[in-house]
């Protein structure tokens, strides 16, 4: 007796809720546009990509006896290379150098899985995570799909967080009984995707002290993904792994070795203080894919080893100055400031982050960025960028891809739609 | 008033359920014991792994003018790549080929990552999951921590699916009102892990037509990332991607290019033949890592090209036949079957699947196993390849990675041990 039970796919709650990416949508309008000049991805420089850095690693590595590299490696990451990211950190804060440091990492499918994985064993459905604001879209968007809501900390017109407005957002958090729902922290905290703004150690220090003096000392992720990128001198901010205030937090520091060198190779990584916190990611990673390709790890270790690794960062650096200040330069010069729009100019990274006048909507269904695209220039709307309460006036413009000349003449098409819109 | 709410990590369900997987046990008794030989890991054979092929299609990758393999790449894979899958595909099933056949492919952090975001966008905790009998242990300890129920399909002393015990189990189901939670049925189709055996035509029809008598036209997931692995003959038998029983299923079909060529590389695949549970998952990736290493992709979708992805097939066939061979002829001229032991000889993949007199139990935690361990011989314990009632007497060996005269002497101490326990 066949019973009347609905055949076909019933998906679960996460695969409901999973959405196209809004990026996906504008991807689609640079194909229709092939003149298009996207300053939308945060890809990274094609022309200094390491062609030949690659090329003689792999050459040593395939000359080698072991054939090792091109077999299943540890779901953890390569021990030499673990080791390697340890000493890597020791160069910003020489004092998280200890023998075990290399048993506290951990390495993935760029640092977008560590996020993943950070995400997976700490929340449900319903749960709360407090991000800077803005934050890094990509993150955000993982959230919804996860059922998690993003609440905003407040921050002051100059972008730096704003302490006592967070804790009234966190007293409020707790009259309405969500408190207990916060599950962690996020905040990208060097050259930020998409603000480019570093967070200073004064607020950094203060944000341990007001989450302290609410109760929540809960899980911090801090993604470093764009620390390397500094375009001459290194942030003297330190991470929260070595600020005294953050000392009792749990706390997970990722980046990435891949985003400054080649992003083809996609290997990131993950620093966690909390064994326990480690384990269980590395054990949902195991379910996941039980270790990211060895081949790659291989072929950065080898680039650390040979120096191939700090040369081509230190090859990139200047380049990326060169760029963001084509892009900047050209704003200016076109007189976009005068059009009552405001920006900083960024240290490291690959964004810049515009301010529109404030009744200009610049958001992904507006005429402002249909006549953009029309113009042959795409960016990305700012309002993607918000947990909550998104303004519409913001903009992420990457000078990461396009070389100089399609930088300034992308600047040149942007400031005429701004111009247009200006009364 | 800072409120009284416990600070610390508070892990999600998933996080809590998140396990030491039971196969690093066994990793960690062979590293305590070097001159261990490991039948236990699912590795491949080290030695044949094609150096020399990687290091030529990385010569000529990073000679190219486009330095677009070492970018980011496209979320759903590379384009060429899913059209050489399409072709591959169809050498074994011509009727699959269409021109819209690569937009059904998704290229994965191997095929593992298939199965992981096939059950996130499809099962729920307290879900069930048909799953074959043995079953693949890795995508069984997933699904508990996903708490997901894995229910096996019956099966005959020969290792058949039994269809009328199917029948009387789903309908125990339908009884008890769990058959509503039945979200997928998952087998491996082609030299199994564990068991290498492969599903006849006639069963794998049957199937189909005792779940649609049954009302569960629900999504299938055909695991065949053994198919290309047989040591003489292709096997005859269609995937019920044209298998007419199989028509009105939602299937997801997985394999893996780089477990037959190189480990180490790790680009797996799936094919959908739903759009909308292909996009959930294709989604839901996005979310994970944005896109397999593109790199990687490259080098086999070159090596493919060049004809060194073929040349490495036909190399390691006869190369894992002999290999086979050597293990199981051993285990023979030793005496093993005279013990009461029974094992198949495989027609391809890894595996030897030894059922032992049914009297000995021949789990982690037994006397049997430490035995193993002391002569210097490692297996995996059956007990862990089975979605529920698991019997104690089955042992899985693997030929992929010792050489031969490495597979005779584990096979000698093997029998020793077990002679040891024969009355």
């Amino acid at each position: 007796m066949p019973s009347q039970i609905k055949s076909g796919i019933q998906f679960s709650a996460l695969g409901l809720r999973a959405k196209s990416p809004t990026i996906e949508r504008l991807m689609t309008a640079a194909l229709d546009n092939p003149k298009l000049l996207s300053l939308a991805a945060g890809f990274t420089d094609n022309a200094s990509l390491p062609h030949n850095v690659v090329r003689s690693a792999v050459n040593e590595l395939t000359r080698r006896e072991s054939k090792e590299t091109l077999q299943y490696g540890l779901n953890q990451g390569r021990p030499l290379l673990r080791k390697q990211l340890a000493v890597h950190l020791a160069t910003w804060e020489p004092q998280l150098m200890d023998a075990a440091a290399d048993t506290r990492f951990f390495v993935t499918n760029g640092s977008q899985q560590a996020l993943y994985l950070a995400m997976q064993v700490l929340c449900e459905p319903g749960d709360i995570v407090l991000v800077d604001r803005p934050s890094y879209f990509v993150f955000l968007e993982m959230l919804v799909a996860m059922g998690v809501r993003a609440i905003s900390m407040p921050v002051d017109e100059h972008g730096r967080l704003n302490q006592s407005a967070l804790k009234q957002r966190l007293t409020e958090l707790e009259l309405s009984g969500d408190r207990q729902r916060i599950k962690a922290v996020y905040f990208v905290s060097y050259y930020s995707n998409p603000s480019s703004r570093s967070l200073d150690e004064v607020e950094k220090r203060e944000l341990a002290v007001t989450l302290t003096g609410q109760g929540l000392v809960i899980p911090v992720i801090e993604d470093a993904a764009y620390r390397d990128l500094y375009f001459s001198e290194r942030s003297a901010t330190p991470s929260t792994l070595t600020l005294s205030e953050w000392a009792d937090f749990p706390k997970l520091y990722l980046s990435t070795l891949t985003k400054p060198f080649a992003t083809g190779l996609k290997v990131g990584y993950g620093y966690c203080t909390e064994p326990d916190w480690l384990a269980r990611m590395l054990h949902t990673k195991g379910h996941h894919d039980f270790g990211s390709a060895n081949f790659n790890q291989a072929i950065i270790e080898r680039v650390i080893t040979d120096g191939g690794f700090e040369r081509q960062l230190g090859d990139i650096r200047p380049m990326y100055l060169r760029k963001m200040l084509a892009l900047h330069e050209t704003l200016i010069a076109e007189g976009l400031r005068e059009l009552g729009w405001t920006w900083s100019k960024p240290e490291g990274g690959l964004y810049l982050w515009l301010e529109a006048p404030e009744n200009l909507d610049t958001g992904l269904a507006t005429a402002f960025c249909r006549k953009c695209i029309d113009a042959g220039v795409l960016y990305v709307p700012g309002e993607l960028c918000f947990g909550d309460e998104a303004p519409a006036n913001f903009i992420r413009m990457s000078f990461g891809v396009l070389g100089e000349t399609d930088l300034r003449e992308a600047a040149l098409r942007f400031v005429k739609v701004a111009r247009s819109y200006s009364v």
